[in-house]
């Protein structure tokens, strides 16, 4: 009788994710066949089947992945010592993500997708709202702190803080002289004004 | 010998880019056949290729089209006697803009689009590098008013009101609870702070 590994079984469905996170930012969902997808991962044609029924179902594990990752992240953001400075750091790795042609080719063909495509649109916005949960009890920490003024409410600010991260995403698509990684510090001089961050040492 | 009445061409034109505009923002330009944007045109099926070859084309002439029409928007900000008051004009447009479902659509469904197929993301670009130049003459102008302490360049600054455009559109598919005509004033306090508004009457 044969027995399923559950090791081998996670690390088979992480290397499919992986595989396929590459070839949908380089070549697109739609351009991308799954026979691509396990050619990148090493496995044989139509191995990606024992896994996942569909193209589809990879792109939606692909962003409840990330999903997930944020998660933990914006966890570890939560248990700092110094809320303010939890916020910088989120800020500086959100342009370090964006600096990375994998990642934000795949956040940019995320959204494409998700304009006509209500299981993926729903999934990005649960994404999105646990985000802003993140950020928002940031900001209250920080003010409850005498970090920050905050005139705006921490969930407004959560919402501005993520329209600009927005920005910093879609500015790589039709600004290509931008560039996520030297931005980091306008952002945070940005964020800071927006928050009203009180002048401390 | 049959002769063309340019207006009356212009006029057919006109009203397929509207018809379009329609199809494309509601159903998506794929999903979009061009009988459909006859029909919504109040022309039979096969008129459009009269005036443009393809659908394709009809999606760039709408992205060229917006681009004029900002241009003329963006002559009359520059030619304003307080180049502060125009940019609350522009802020405030830009969330009326950001609320019309049709508007929103389209714009969200050409940078879907753009994503993939360089021509279209091409003239995004243009359109996008003629709003920063239009945002940025404000924000130096206002700066040399003393309106603003503006402390980073203007077109930094134009930069970061484009990102924090990006993100209203985008809010608007994230973020179903955000309402961006509901959103102009808190848009206002933003960029006001990030340009270091001088407090004045």
């Amino acid at each position: 009788m044969r027995t399923v590994d559950p090791e081998a079984n996670e690390s088979r469905r992480r290397a499919i994710l992986d595989a396929a996170a590459r070839c949908f930012a380089a070549a697109g969902f739609r351009a991308t066949r799954t026979a691509e997808i396990c050619a990148a991962a090493g496995m044989s044609a139509g191995n990606m089947f024992h896994y996942f029924p569909t193209k589809h179902a990879v792109l939606c594990a692909l962003v409840e992945r990330e999903g997930e990752q944020a998660d933990v992240w914006l966890e570890e953001l939560r248990s700092a010592a110094d809320p303010f400075l939890a916020l910088t750091a989120f800020l500086a790795t959100i342009c370090e993500l964006a600096a990375d042609p994998m990642v934000a080719g795949l956040a940019l063909e995320s959204s494409a997708i998700a304009h006509r495509d209500e299981v993926v649109a729903e999934l990005l916005r649960a994404n999105d709202a646990a985000l802003r949960d993140g950020v928002a009890d940031l900001v209250a920490r920080a003010r409850d702190a005498g970090q920050i003024s905050a005139p705006m409410s921490a969930e407004s600010a959560a919402t501005w803080i993520a329209a600009l991260v927005d920005g910093v995403f879609a500015r790589r698509a039709v600004q290509p002289e931008f560039r996520p990684a030297d931005e980091a510090q306008a952002l945070l001089t940005i964020v800071s004004r927006v928050l009203g961050r009180t002048e401390t040492r």
